[in-house]
C-alpha cells in the first residue's frame, strides 16, 4: 500500500507525552487540562446516559445544543447563526477543521497557511488534492506580515486557514488583522476555515476577534469551536462549526460522511451546562493566573518570553542558553530535568528552528511551579 | 462554493427519522435500537466519567480498549491482531469506513461496489477522487455474481467493499464468497473494506465468515466494527477498524486528522464491558425472536419475504400488493398506516427500485407487533 501521507510518522503530541510518561516527567506538551472538568457537567452526562439518551443524535447535533451555542455566540458576539442550518455539532474541532477544508478544496487549489501551524491542518489540504502555500509568522512577536500574505495570494487560491488565539503561539488577531483579510479576500472567490477553539482564553485585557464579527469575513468563514477546550474535556472529543447557509450544507455532506454524528449523551449534557455563561467567562482569569504562575517562575531563569496573549500555551526563547536544535533539547529537557514540552519547528514545513519550546500551562498550580523551578536550572 | 458532492440531499434516514416523528408513526426506518443499551454498561461509563478519564485518549485508542478487542477477537475468529500496530479506535464505524478508503484511494482509482450499498460508502470514495464501480445484487437472493464481479475489475480496480451481514438486504456471506473473492484479488494490487457492523447478528445457525479468518483476505483486509450495534450505543459513536500493521498504519495517518481520537470514558467502559462474552453471544438468539415475531405477524399480509440472514434488518417486497415506486410507498406508509421504512432504491445508484422497503426491527415486542398488524392491513 503507498503512502498517501508519506511524511506523517508519529505526531509530536504523542511522542512527547510517550516520552514524558517514559520518564516519570511533568508533561506540558500536548496541550489539555492537568486537572479534571466541574463536577456539574459529569452529574449532566450521567443523567442522559442513565435515562435512556443512547441512541444516535441527529446528524447536524441535537437540537437543544445546537439551540443553546446559537444563543451564546449572540450573546458574545452578536452574530446570528441559524441554528437548524448554520450550527453542527461535531466529533471534535479537529473533525470540524478537515470537514470544512474538503468542503472547499480540490485538487489543484492553493490554501494559505500561517506557520507555525497546528499539524492537522497540511495534511487535510493535501489529502484533498490542495497545495499549502505558507505564510511565515516569526518570533518574537508573530504578527502577520499581510504585504507578505498579498504576494502569496493567486488566482488559485481558494481557502485561507486562521487561527486566533493562535496555537502554538498565543498570538491574538487584531481588528486590524480582520479588515487586512477582508480587504484582502472581498473581491475574489476565497473562503476562510477559523480555528477559534482557545476563544475564552484571552490575556491582558485583550477581546477575541472572532471573525464572524466583520459581516464580510462573516459570510466566507467557517468558525470551528471546541467545547474540549473550553471545559476542559478535551476527551469527549465534541466541537462544532458555525458557517452561514450556503457554506453549513456543503459542510454538512462531508460531516454526514465523515462520523454522521456526535455522542448524544454528551451533547444533551453540554446543552445544559453552556447556558450559565460563567462557565466559560471565568476562562481568561483562570488561565492568566496560571500562565502569570509559571512565567513568575521563570524569570529568575535565562529563558526568554513575551507573555501569552491567549491560549494555554506559552512560547519562550532558549537562545541565550543554549543553540541545540528545539527538537533534541526538548527530548533532553523531558530526560534530564523531567519537564516535556513541544519544540515549536515542528509546525514549521521546513522545521525553521528559531530556538522556541512551547509549554502548556493548563496544569495544576503546584505542577506549574514545580516545572519552572526545573527548567531554571537550566 | 460549489458543491463536491452534488447530489447528495439529505440522508433518508433523516427524511424517514423525521417524517415518522411528524406522524406520531412507528420508526422502522433509521437503524438503531429502540430499547437502551445495559444498564451495566452506563454505570462503567459514569465510573469513568466520575474518577477522572475525561482528556484526550491516545489516538489509536486506549490500550485497555485495543487489548480487550485483540483477546475478543482471537477468541472467536483465532486470528491474532497485535492490539498495539493493528487495532484503532475511531469515532463510529462511519469514520472507519471513510479513513480506509481514504487510506486507499486515489484519483482515478475504481473500488468495486456491491449495491444495495450503505450511503456513505459512495461519497468518501468520490471525495478521494475514486470512481465506484457498481456490481448489482438483486432480489429476492441478493447473491454476489462472481462472473460479474470479474468482468468489473480492471488495472485499476484499487478496492473493493464488502458488507457482511449486509444492510439493507441481511445477506450473509459464505467460506464460498471469501475464497471468490480472494481468488479474483490474489494475484492483483487491490485492497479490501469490510463492513462487519453486524458480526453478532446471524440467524438460523449461521456462521459469519470475518474476511479476516481467510489468510489471504486477512492480509488485505481493513475490518471495520462498531461497538454501537453490538450493544444498543448508537449514540455514543464508537467503533473499530482491524488490519494487519502496514494497513493500520496508513489507516491511523487518516484517522489522527479526522478526528484524532475518541471518548476516553467511553472506551474504558467498553473495555471492561467486553470481557464478558456473554455481553455479544446472545445477540443472534436476540434478534432472531424479534424477525421472527415481526414475520409472524406479517404472514397473513400479501408481504412477500425471505427471512434476513443476519443484521437487523427484514426487506419485504410489495410487488403483489401495489406497483407505487417504493420512495412513494415508504412516505405514504408513514403518513397513512403510520409504520416508517427505508425504501431499497435508495441504496441503488441508479435507483433500480424492486418494489422492496428494509424495516428495522431491533424494536421492542409491542411495537413490532402494532408494526405488522398495522402493515397487514394493506
Ligand atoms: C489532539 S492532541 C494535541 C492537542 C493540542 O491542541 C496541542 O497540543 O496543540
Ligand atoms: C447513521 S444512520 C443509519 C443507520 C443505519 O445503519 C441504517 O439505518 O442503515
Amino acid at each position: 500500500l503507498v503512502s498517501k501521507l508519506p511524511h506523517v510518522g508519529t505526531t509530536i503530541f504523542t511522542v512527547m507525552s510517550k516520552l514524558a510518561a517514559e520518564n516519570g516527567a511533568i508533561n506540558l506538551s500536548q496541550g489539555f487540562p492537568g486537572f479534571d472538568c466541574s463536577p456539574e457537567l459529569v452529574a449532566f452526562a450521567e443523567r442522559y446516559l442513565r435515562t435512556g439518551f443512547n441512541q444516535y443524535a441527529p446528524m447536524t447535533g441535537v437540537p437543544a445544543l445546537r439551540e443553546a451555542l446559537a444563543q451564546k455566540t449572540f450573546e458574545l458576539y452578536n452574530v446570528a447563526y441559524d441554528p437548524d442550518n448554520e450550527v453542527t455539532i461535531t466529533s471534535g474541532a479537529t473533525e470540524a477543521i478537515f470537514a470544512a477544508i474538503t468542503a472547499v478544496v480540490r485538487p489543484g487549489d492553493e490554501v494559505i497557511v500561517f506557520e507555525p501551524a497546528y499539524d492537522s491542518y497540511v495534511p487535510a489540504i493535501e489529502l484533498n488534492g490542495g497545495i499549502p502555500v505558507y505564510v511565515s509568522l516569526t518570533p518574537p512577536d508573530y504578527t502577520v506580515d499581510w504585504q507578505a500574505v498579498s504576494e502569496k495570494i493567486t488566482d488559485k487560491t481558494r481557502l485561507i486557514l486562521v487561527n486566533t488565539p493562535h496555537n502554538p503561539t498565543g498570538r491574538v488577531w487584531t481588528a486590524d488583522d480582520l479588515q487586512q483579510l477582508a480587504t484582502l479576500i472581498q473581491e475574489r472567490d476565497i473562503w476562510v476555515v477559523s480555528d477559534e477553539v482557545y476563544e475564552h482564553i484571552l490575556f491582558d485585557g485583550r477581546v477575541h476577534r472572532s471573525l464572524m464579527t466583520h459581516p464580510l469575513l462573516q459570510e466566507r468563514t467557517f468558525v470551528v469551536g471546541s467545547f474540549g477546550k473550553t471545559f476542559h474535556i478535551t476527551g469527549w472529543k465534541i466541537g462544532y462549526c458555525l458557517a452561514p447557509k450556503e457554506l453549513s450544507t456543503e459542510f454538512r455532506k462531508i460531516h454526514q460522511y465523515l462520523t454522521f454524528s456526535t455522542v448524544t449523551p454528551i451533547q444533551y449534557a453540554l446543552a445544559d451546562y453552556l447556558k450559565e455563561p460563567e462557565h466559560y467567562l471565568h476562562l481568561s482569569d483562570f488561565y492568566q493566573r496560571k500562565r502569570d504562575l509559571f512565567l513568575d517562575g521563570l524569570r529568575q531563569s535565562r529563558f526568554q518570553f513575551q507573555p501569552a496573549e491567549g491560549s494555554f500555551f506559552q512560547t519562550v526563547s532558549y537562545a541565550a542558553i543554549s543553540d541545540e536544535p528545539d527538537y533534541e533539547l526538548a527530548v533532553r529537557l523531558t530526560k534530564e530535568i523531567g519537564v516535556a514540552s513541544i519544540p515549536v519547528s515542528v509546525f514549521y514545513q521546513q522545521k525553521n528552528d528559531y530556538r522556541i519550546l512551547r509549554f502548556c500551562f493548563a496544569k495544576d498550580d503546584a505542577v506549574l511551579q514545580e516545572a519552572a523551578e526545573r527548567l531554571s536550572k537550566l
